[in-house]
């Protein structure tokens, strides 16, 4: 049976959702997409993403692919599945065809995430959902320092989920730039061609504590050096993440 | 009798709310704190606010003043405040104790907004009650140009909002620069030492005509000389605008 394969790229506001992937208590992206999918075609179809996403974080370039039975205008296609998807804090903003060799997430070459912090003693509030509020000055140039520990090839053992998946621990940091963009806000981009499970979150959550002065930049490699979980920092919460882009 | 006279900068997120000073019917921010005031000392007290932003409209950096009979610690009186407006998206950020010449409206010499629109063919999420969302491209020249009849002194008649309650029409818009802050974000950041009701957002509405081509950048001149509300532009969403600081 011929199929068409979709690729679209996905805007969505994480909060209040359950993340990605489908779950038995609580609604996900991955469950939006596919009912509106259901409403537009009345066949079931399984979304795959390039990244899963935890709950409460946000997207503005999360890539996924699906295949219909019949051709639909791709333009058509993000119309009708935004109308059906409305009411929910998610939103297609392209839509295209793609050959059935495409997928979502293995023909990924490297995926791209900011993780956003607030740093200012003054309670946030246009931001409260959106970003990590830190009351505390960040020495940004000793986490910077910090950072320079873990670019490159690593085993990040140690900035890993007790329940991540993924068969190897060791993964590549192509990029990881702490810019501070105004006064209060500063920003971490992180690129990978793959990362583990809350991998960004615990890297942020260690390198916050070498900003806090709680730790010396050094300390990130011992940590990384330990194949620890429990020698990093907590896992920084979800709402300051971004999955931003993919490249393939 | 002694008075106390406190100074607060207040970030809020004017959506659902019914814009800065009290209503009849809908929540106001005057409202918001004026309650959580009067949790903390049981006395009526009124907040006079920089500029009254009308509903759906969001600050970074509003100012208001208020007096107390009794000298209070302004850092206790920034925690207290925040934690009873807690269910509302309203905070002080900063509460100094000032002398009481010090007039949050009338000491004012320069207010500063900025307005952000989102100029994409995809659907906006994140920014979804935060800014304008425009689908078609704005030829942002074009609108720089039409900035340039309208800083400097001018009656501003055209630009005022029907129920405005100011002495005159004549204003000095001091600033307004258009920048493109990435692919999609169209920031406009204007200062005058004050506004007529509406006027950035009309100001806005008009612009935006001439970013979609349906005006030339000399219509601005044409609609300003008009001195006729009717000959300019629709009224920008209140979504899009921030107000940020004021200088004293």
């Amino acid at each position: 049976m011929q199929q068409y394969r979709y690729k679209i790229t996905i805007e969505y506001l994480g909060t209040g959702l359950a993340g990605w992937q489908r779950q038995a208590n609580g609604l996900s992206i991955q469950q939006i997409l596919e009912e509106a999918i259901y409403c537009l075609t009345k066949t079931n179809t399984i979304v795959i993403a390039a990244g899963r996403t935890d709950a409460g974080v946000h997207a503005l370039g999360q890539v996924a692919h699906f295949d219909l039975t019949n051709y639909r205008d791709p333009h058509q296609i993000m119309r009708s599945l935004n109308h059906f998807m409305r009411p929910h804090s998610v939103a297609i903003i392209d839509c295209q065809n793609v050959t059935s060799d495409f997928h979502a997430r293995f023909s990924a070459i490297k995926r791209h995430y900011i993780y956003k912090i607030v740093n200012r003693p003054g309670q946030v509030i246009l931001d409260a959902e959106r970003a990590w509020w830190i009351r505390h000055k960040l020495n940004i140039s000793a986490m910077q320092q910090g950072v320079s520990y873990l670019l490159g090839q690593h085993d990040f053992t140690s900035f890993r989920a007790k329940h991540c998946q993924a068969q190897s621990p060791i993964k590549t940091l192509s990029k990881l730039d702490i810019i501070k963009c105004d006064q209060e806000q500063i920003n971490f981009y992180l690129s990978a061609p793959s990362f583990l499970h809350h991998m960004v979150r615990n890297i942020v959550g260690s390198l916050v504590l070498v900003g806090l002065e709680k730790w010396q930049p050094e300390n990130i490699k011992a940590v990384l050096d330990s194949k620890k979980r429990e020698a990093a920092g907590s896992t920084a919460p979800a709402k300051g993440l971004y999955f931003i882009k993919v490249d393939y």
